[in-house]
């Protein structure tokens, strides 16, 4: 396994891999790999033939209030974790490396960016597309892999893909969960013990959606009233946002119907938490 | 020479080039070809291996009031110029193609579309990267040519292709004149007798201001007075801008010094005419 720094080291090395016929699979991280990265990457693993990981702490996509600063940074134990899995280059750019100067253009996702995430953190996505197309650019995978767990994330880089048509097919991976059911996060690190145990009410209010939805009930006001009665049972979880959305649209919609996403966003502590279901009724 | 018109096929021949290691030269133009596009065509051809035209009259680029529906179409007598020129494909994709669903992604590039034509033309530019980016992302060009005439547009696509990683690379060719120096242009059609004539004193203030240059005046707004005395000779030339910019930042500069760039843009009867040079001071 190689460790690349330099774009223009990893572009020669892509050009010969392209040349051998082979079937580019490639992880975008923000590193701190967790289980769930893992399993994306195992995903690419299976399903092409040379697989690129890139770790890069984009500065673009974090607010001025969030979290950049002490978002964790384990590059030792990320490589070594790739190194595992067989992966054949951890790609690990600097920020000057990709924003050689000051960065003019943005790719911009209407619509999709707006709810959820996108109302809390202006910009983040503008910024997450922006980086997606330059590390596709870079890495010219022919398949990219993202996880289930930013659900929002996943749709608007299938829109960019699409409406651009960039030459690469996406592949959205399932969360991974502890054993309690918490989606696994980096951000879960920031967690202290009581935080810790509170946090499995997230993933418990979306299991209480469904089963809400499975007994019949169909009102989004009604699924959000039960979501936000078990959130509410620890005093540490300050709601962001609860949403029930038609999953292609990402539009909120009054009655949950067809393939429909049920989304969750809290602080507790330190973290930022999201979390996710989708639901096929 | 093929003439393709669905963009799966003509992804299937360009992977089959590809895979034959030849270099792809990629001229896209919205057809109404003339002598200028054909020198375009002709620096693809000597350097590159494959040489794909595209024609497409993009909608997203035309403002409501625009001269979209009048834009003229001459797609056999582009396609025969193709032919005679020895262009291995012209792709010419229909809108419903190229935009099959509500396109939501937008590639903006800030600061160098805020002047000049973009000043007029709000959106224009966006449309411009937007197209661009889909149609390099489908033909994929080792390299991608483009005409000194419409100078903002290829530095605001050079920055695309740098911010952005795009892997190719931009060539920027002469503009070419009609004998008495009108820059051609499809738009040049719309003119009658008269305006043909007058349009003469497009260039003839650009030349104005290279000499003024030349005998070592400085001052922008000087030379954009010169230059405005001249385009006033003629009654019909109704002037848009007259400026005087750094050819990097494009930034108006109030000495004309280094690198410059002296652009005109004036409606003449029903067209809307652009020229510009770029003096090295």
């Amino acid at each position: 396994m190689k460790v690349v720094e330099k774009i223009e080291e990893l572009k020669q090395l892509i050009a010969q891999v392209k040349t051998a016929g082979k079937k580019i699979g490639f992880v975008p991280t923000m590193g701190a790999l967790h289980a769930g990265h893992f399993s994306i990457i195992k995903a690419a693993r299976e399903q092409t033939d040379f697989v690129v990981v890139s770790i890069f702490v984009n500065p673009a996509q974090f607010g001025p209030a969030e979290d950049i600063d002490k978002y964790p940074k384990t590059l030792d134990a990320d490589t070594a974790g790739c190194e595992k899995l067989g992966v054949d280059i951890v790609f690990a750019p600097t920020v000057a490396g990709m924003y050689p100067s000051e960065n003019l253009t943005w790719v911009n996702v209407e619509k999709l960016t707006e709810p959820l995430c996108g109302r809390n953190r202006p910009g983040h996505f503008r910024a997450v597309a922006t980086v997606c197309a330059k590390l596709f650019n870079i890495v010219q995978p022919d398949i990219a892999f993202f996880g289930q767990k930013d659900a929002q994330q996943s749709i608007v880089i299938k829109q960019m893909v699409s409406d651009l048509n960039m030459p690469l097919e996406i592949i959205v991976c399932p969360t991974v969960r502890e054993p309690d059911g918490l989606a696994m996060s980096s951000r879960n690190s920031y967690l202290d013990t009581e935080e810790r145990k509170d946090a499995v009410l997230i993933y418990a209010a979306l299991k209480e959606a469904e089963l809400f939805i499975t007994a019949g009930h169909r009102k989004s006001s009604e699924l959000i009233g039960e979501m936000e009665k078990i959130l509410k049972l620890s005093s540490r979880i300050k709601i962001e946002y609860i949403s029930v959305l038609d999953s292609r649209t990402l539009e909120e919609i009054e009655q949950a119907n067809g393939e429909v996403l049920v989304a969750i966003a809290v602080k507790l502590g330190q973290a930022r938490l999201i979390d996710n279901i989708m639901l096929n009724i």
